[in-house]
């Protein structure tokens, strides 16, 4: 019963964690706020995992994930930007981009549940990812321009409902022995983003960019290749003319 | 195409709204934010009889719709009545209340996606009407306590999660004809609020606030009625007894 339940109390910790992270932003702690996010991930990793160890998969917990993932990484993450970052925008403008990085959140993740899969590959930026890019990327809010926060929040949530193939990295699982030792995984994850939240957030910051960057580049190659192709027909174009003359 | 994505964009201005209010919240404006959520509700009404009559329902509406509930109905009204009561409670309770509400919300959606319905029937308190009552309670936060508050927000919680049988009214449907009225109820009714906020507010509480307690009230015929029965078996077994002696 206990270990049919493991996975769907990881999604519990994982909402639990994004309505925490929504509260500390209101509370004045934004930076409280991303560790809540990270953390949140960190139990979004196990959930999928766990389960599939313990052949504890079901239709249940996978809608349970996608309710908790919108919220997580899609409200709490673009809350914390707005404040950070988009007060000083029109507040017509801030309204709009705030809503749009969790509205293409839900669309990736409705998508997500009902269109068959590439194995071994996401469509589209997984929300947790984008999640974690923007409220980590919210701590250098000081250092950043707003307009090119709000610009990488529009980038985001373009990626999510994107059809770029991101590689997913679920083949990597947790051998069943090793179950029992999540739970201290997660309090000792707690521990170290307690004790030093700035250097964890930006470490974590840097894998996740890279990631999201992959499915930029493949999408401008995607769009040089189409020029390419359309200027060599162009150039091919005239000279068959010229032989039709 | 329009036809076929109307019901969609129904249902990504519920989720709009969720994030405003959330927002509003935020600017300190919970009046402002509880209307949000009223008028969600009303879009939240309109997307799947639209999506009826224009026979375009579809799996991914159907799961982008719990994703837009469980922010709009879930998140928001839990952090209208955070903002207003209970940052008077200990920050941990606090904490604990207002994450319970979504908590239940999404527990409710996921099993409402994965389980056969009856007909007819809702199986426990459907979200928008457990988040309406909510954030129009939250208005009444001068005149009430705020652990009448609190416990309200976890009875709440409970009937979400419960197995009361609710009535569902999805068969009052809209004619095919009057589809295309349906965006000028939503201006109106988006006008209306931001005229009267105080009184729509108010009178939408009422029909939900009963709705809500019809559920209450079966739950406590059910406890009466086992007790009764216990209370029967303990008096006929005596007298079985003393038939055996």
């Amino acid at each position: 019963m206990i270990a049919k339940s493991l996975p769907n109390l990881f999604t519990i910790g994982n909402l639990f964690l994004g309505i925490i992270a929504i509260i500390s932003v209101f509370n004045n702690k934004p930076e409280l706020a991303a560790i809540m996010v990270i953390v949140a991930m960190l139990l979004d990793g196990l959930d999928g995992r766990v389960a599939r160890a313990l052949n504890a998969q079901s239709e249940f917990g996978k809608e349970l994930d996608s309710l908790s993932d919108v919220i997580s990484f899609g409200v709490a993450p673009a809350f914390i930007m707005y404040v950070v970052a988009f007060t000083e925008l029109n507040a017509a403008a801030a309204w709009i981009v705030t809503a749009i990085f969790p509205i293409c959140g839900a669309l990736r993740l409705a998508r997500f549940n009902v269109v068959a899969g590439t194995p071994g590959y996401f469509i589209g930026l997984p929300i947790p990812a984008a999640g974690g890019v923007l409220c980590t990327l919210a701590l250098f809010h000081q250092e950043l321009n707003t307009i090119v926060l709000a610009l990488s929040t529009l980038l985001l949530s373009y990626l999510m409902i994107s059809t770029v193939k991101y590689p997913n990295f679920k083949k990597i699982g947790i051998p069943k022995a090793a179950i029992w030792i999540t739970p201290v995984v997660v309090i000792a994850a707690v521990v170290l983003a307690i004790q030093f939240p700035g250097t964890l957030s930006k470490m974590i910051f840097v894998p996740l960019l890279l990631y999201a960057l992959y499915g930029l580049k493949k999408n401008v190659d995607r769009v040089f290749f189409f020029l390419r192709r359309k200027r060599k027909k162009a150039v091919d174009e005239p000279e068959s003319k010229t032989t039709a003359i």
